[in-house]
Formats: structure tokens, C-alpha cells, sequence
């Protein structure tokens, strides 16, 4: 059994998560960019993209290439490609990149997705408000994120300020989905095509930000898992993906209505380092790698997620519960920084929602 | 909450799983170590010693030191300890090292041993053989490990060849313990002398190589697990030592029989990754950083270890089965080599036992 090595295209904290799960694998990791002291250089080599022939190099050093981020270069990704496999796969990567492309894939694989315009025009702007109704949230089909690159109308007297703030762009009118709370289904698939499914997580946000996960999301039918599972199976298939994928949905009176994708692991799938039988992390390492995948069941009948925003707040609060479990990045402290998460598992619901109510102070940290 | 640096002697696999256990507490690792390529340099800096200024190199970078060994140089030890704290600290060390002292530590602390005499003479051998009776362990009273440095005599035919092979050190003639099983607990002590226990594990060997632990030990009564911990603890407090220290133990008709100490996180303690609420990694990390310790309570009723050993077997089979963590060390194929080892988890003896039966050709395999 032979060392792997994973190139990744990033050297955030999903990267150094990504490496802690793998190196038990005997999976090595290379990270490629150009940031200084980032979460990751403590778990593997850093390749500075600006550095003479660093590109051949980290090429050369790796049997296989992932990425942190939808907003990874395409082109840089088909690139590589050419010369060492790179999963996920281009067309993951681009229907992600693309908020129109992705939802018309959404809609042509049968999974429910908000009533939605191309924009490309001040008039089919306000044909899109006609036929969708206010309010509707305007934003630009690529390199919109944490609520950048995106307006919401609420009548036609926004028409105007929307149209000059993002009218330079590609656009796509969405109308609103009355929903009672968010959901995330996490997903890996293997080379051979087959399939893995994580529970349903309920994800609470707080001024645009994930704060907390629960899994498996409360109240939450064998038959809203089954339609979540039935989703992100399809959508793993017609992509052809390889590796972990994320699909975030509306709970609604109607059904899962699909948000968006991404061609990574998420936020929202954190819990599962102690939660799950095997970590989206793990998992991941194991499809790009070629390396069977492992069970995605709670290991504990409910697991939590805090995230521990802009301050790092008291380390030791954490240390002292024995159900909760510090994840740090390595990071300073920032305003609406992700520097780390808090994992807890519990027996029952009670006594997770009893763990919880400990950290108040890290899940309503604004810093 | 600035990023900590620990700085270890050595890079093996348990620098290693330090580590990996440390960093997602923001902490980070330097090692210093000869080797290349060993374990521990994909989790850090590696420092070679034979480099000019390495020392001081090593402790500019460091906030506290710790060690993988017992055999660790002891002076260098006490010198980098002028200039930054190292933990465990010299007394430990130096007990560990030397099985004399070691031994009249256990019996002035009350802690029970095997009878023992110190052997400088070929008259003292003489005596001893006639005091303790046949048969006898004889052993250098440092730098012994894995059956070298040691000889059985079974009769006055033997002392010869035994005088012969190690009359030139310092020797300690031991009396035969007649045993059911060999134990070890372990436990961690924080800077301010709180100590947290782990469950007894019962240790299966072959050829002198430890194959198979299993935590908690099977039908260990309370009483047994109290006097392993008022052992343990005792010695801890007399050492002032902080960390993790490992007690090896005979299980016999007249209670526990301490056998020796390791100052240091233990091949019987690597269940403890996926197995308890904290691991001994961690807890030995979050003890020499001055963190308060975790729990150290198993996670599931029951835990076991299977070492791999000389050849990597099938690694599929361990990542397809849903109880079981494969944890690798980095390393090649080598006759009698540790290359990693199987975690199991299971919620009964009988399910536990079930699994380990499925790994029949890691625990048989004496590569």
C-alpha cells in the first residue's frame, strides 16, 4: 500500500480538515496558493502558485487534485486535468460556478427549485417581476457568495437602484420561497458510481452566516430524507461526480425545494468528524483516492455543529464538556470569520439542545 | 487564543498521532529527528539535529517539548529544560529509564512488583537465583526493550551463558510472576496535579509485540480498576509528573503486579482515538499546554486495538467494515515494523469480538 498524495487547490480549513482525515489513510496532501500561514501549511506542503514553474511542480508531486471552493478557476481545473485526475470534475465544478446553469439542471433532473427568469436586459428585468411576482431577489449567475452580487426587489420602485448595482451582469431573477427552515444533504460518490448519504442537517444562520447544525435535522420524515437522498443521488449521477457534493434546500409546505449545490464539503457537514460513523472529510479523501467509501451513519443518535465566529471565545468552556469537541483553523481573529467549530454529541435531543444552551455565548457571537 | 507550538523529540507514529490530535486545538508540532520521511513530517516541521544551530533552532520554535520514548537522552532533556518547559519532566524520564529505580519506585510507593535483586557480582547472580528460585529474568537495568538486553534462566545451567551475554552492565534479576493476562492503565495529570484514568485494557502479545488490546478489560471487577487508578495516581503525584504516563501490569491471583512505566501516550492506549471521549493524544497535548483534560470515558460500551504489523494487509477490508478506523503510520513494509493499526467500536463484548474476527489475518500476521 503505497502513499497517496492529494493535491489540493486551496489551503483553507476544509483543506487542513480534508488532511487530518486522510493522513491516517497513509494519504499525504499538497496545497497549492499563495496564502501565508493559512489553516492548512501545518498539514502538508504549501505551493505558491507566484513561484517559478510551481504549477509542474505540484503536478508532479501529487496522484490526484481536489479544491476548497466552487469559486476555484475552471480553466486552472481542466488544465490539470490534462495531466492528473481532478475530482470533482469539471462539470461539477461549472454548473456550480453558474446560479442559472445549476438551476436549470436542477429543473431538468426533476428536483424542485424556486420559480426563476433569465436576466439579461433592464426590460427582462421587469417582465421578471411581472411574472414572478415581488419580492424577488436579483443576483448575478456567477461569483455572488455570503450575500454578495445580490438585491432583493420588494415592489418596482427597486427596479431601478437593482438594475445599476448589478445590471453589468449576467442575472437571474428568483421569486421568493416561503419555507420554515434550511436543509443540507451532503453526499460522497466513488469511482465505481456508488452512492453515500448523510442524514439531513438543519442549519440555523444568523446575519447571512451559519451558526448551527443539527443532525438529523428534527422532525424530519423517512420520506423528507428518502426525497433528499433521491435528489442528490440524481444530481451525483447526471454530473458524473466524484467525491463529496453538497445540496442545500428549503424545508416548504410543498417539499425539499433545491437552493443551490456545491461541489465540496460543507459548512453544514462539520458535525460529522465525531458525529458520523465516517466524516464527509474522510469520505471525500476516500472517493477522490479510489478508496471504498464508508458508512455515513450517526455514531451517537444526534450530533451538533457551532460555529465559532469572528472570536475565538472561552477555549476552555469547550474543553471542560465532555460532549462537545474543539475544532480550531489555525486563524486570527476577524469580523464574521469562520476561526473554528464546536462538535457535540448526544443520546437524545434533550441532551444535545442541553449542550448547546452552554455555548449561547458562541452561537450568538456577531464578532 | 494564539496558536501553541510543541516541540517532540522524535517522529515516529506517536509524534504523529499527537499531532493530529493537537492541531485542531490550535496547536502546532516541530520535531526533532534525524529520520526522513518518518511519520510525523507531514504533521510539521521537522528539524534534523545534525544540522548547525538545530537546538537552538528547535527551542526559539517551541513552547513546550514533550518526547515519544523512554529511551530519550535524559541530559539533552534536562538542557533544553534551562529554556523552555519540558513535560514529562527528568524524574519520570529517568525512573522510566532505569529498571532498578523503577522498581524501588513501584515498592516504596506500594505499588506491588515482582521480587527483584540487583545483580553487579557474579556472586549477586548466584545469590539471587538462590533467594527468588528458578526460573529467572535477568535484564540490564537500561536501554532494554522488546526481549533484548534480557535472559531467562531456567536453571543453575544457565547462569554462564547469562553472565556472559550481560555481566558487562548493571543487571536485575526478577522472579517469575505467574499471570492470567497483562493489563495497562493509563492516565493523564494536568500542570495542576487534577489526573484523569483510562479503563484497564487487557493486551494480547505474540512473539513479544503487542497484537491486541481490548477496553475495557473483560471481566475486570471495579475493585481491580480502583487499584490500577490508586497505582497510577500515586505514582503520577510522586513523579509530579505531567502528561501521560502508561502502567504495565500482571493480572495474577493476588491482585495487580506492576511490571514497568512508559512516560508517554501507549500502543495499549491508541483505541482511545475513536474509543473515548478524548484520546490519550489529546489529553497528553492538552495536558503539557496547560488545557484542562477531557474525558476519558469510553465512547461505546466497547473498544479494541489490532495492531499491523510487518505487512499492510488488506487495507479494503478494514475500510468496508462500518466499525472499523484504519490508522496508518506512514510507513514501508518491514519484518516485526508497527505500520498502523484498526480501532473497533462496538456495543457489546460479542458484537466486538465479531469484528475482530474479521481481521483474524491482521492479528495473525507476524510479517
Amino acid at each position: 500500500m503505497a502513499v497517496k498524495r492529494v493535491g489540493v487547490l486551496g489551503s483553507g480549513q476544509l483543506g487542513r480538515m480534508m488532511a487530518l482525515a486522510g493522513i491516517p489513510l497513509d494519504v499525504e496532501f499538497v496545497f497549492f496558493d499563495e496564502g501565508e500561514n493559512t489553516p492548512s501549511h501545518c498539514v502538508g506542503k504549501v505551493i505558491n502558485p507566484k513561484t517559478p514553474g510551481a504549477l509542474q511542480t505540484f503536478i508532479k508531486m501529487v496522484d490526484v487534485v481536489t479544491y476548497e471552493s466552487e469559486n476555484t478557476d475552471a480553466g486552472l481545473v481542466e488544465g490539470i486535468g490534462k495531466h492528473v485526475p481532478v475530482f470533482p470534475g469539471p462539470d461539477s465544478l461549472r454548473k456550480s460556478q453558474h446560479r442559472l446553469t445549476e438551476k436549470d439542471t436542477f429543473r431538468s433532473l426533476g428536483i424542485a427549485t424556486a420559480e426563476y427568469r433569465r436576466v439579461s436586459t433592464r426590460e427582462e428585468l421587469e417582465k421578471a417581476t411581472q411574472e414572478l411576482g415581488f419580492p424577488i431577489v436579483l443576483k448575478t449567475t456567477t461569483m455572488g457568495y455570503d450575500g454578495k452580487g445580490q438585491a432583493v426587489l420588494r415592489s418596482a420602485a427597486d427596479i431601478d437602484s437593482a438594475w445599476q448595482s448589478l445590471g453589468h451582469a449576467e442575472l437571474i431573477a428568483e421569486a421568493f420561497v416561503t419555507f420554515s427552515r434550511e436543509l443540507s444533504v451532503i453526499a460522497a460518490r466513488d469511482q465505481h458510481g456508488h452512492t453515500v448519504v448523510y442524514p439531513l442537517a438543519e442549519n440555523q444562520h444568523h446575519a447571512g452566516i451559519l451558526r448551527v447544525s443539527r443532525v438529523p435535522a428534527p422532525d424530519c420524515s423517512t420520506e423528507k430524507q428518502a426525497q433528499a437522498e433521491q435528489f442528490i443521488t440524481t444530481l451525483l449521477d447526471h454530473l458524473n461526480h466524484i467525491g463529496v457534493l453538497t445540496l442545500e434546500l428549503f424545508d416548504t409546505a410543498s417539499g425539499l425545494v433545491a437552493n443551490e449545490m456545491a461541489p465540496r464539503v460543507h459548512n453544514s457537514g462539520h458535525w460529522s468528524i465525531e458525529g458520523a460513523e465516517t466524516s464527509q472529510f474522510e469520505n471525500h479523501v476516500r472517493a477522490i483516492c479510489g478508496f471504498p467509501l464508508g458508512s455515513t451513519q450517526n455514531r451517537h443518535s444526534h450530533a451538533a455543529m457551532i460555529n465559532i465566529i469572528g472570536k475565538n471565545g472561552d477555549r476552555n468552556s469547550v474543553l471542560n464538556e465532555p460532549a462537545a469537541h474543539l475544532h480550531m483553523y489555525g486563524k486570527s481573529e476577524r469580523s464574521n470569520r469562520k476561526l473554528g467549530h464546536i462538535n457535540i454529541v448526544a443520546d437524545s435531543a434533550a441532551e444535545m439542545e442541553s449542550v448547546i444552551s452552554k455555548f449561547n455565548a458562541f452561537v450568538n457571537e456577531c464578532g
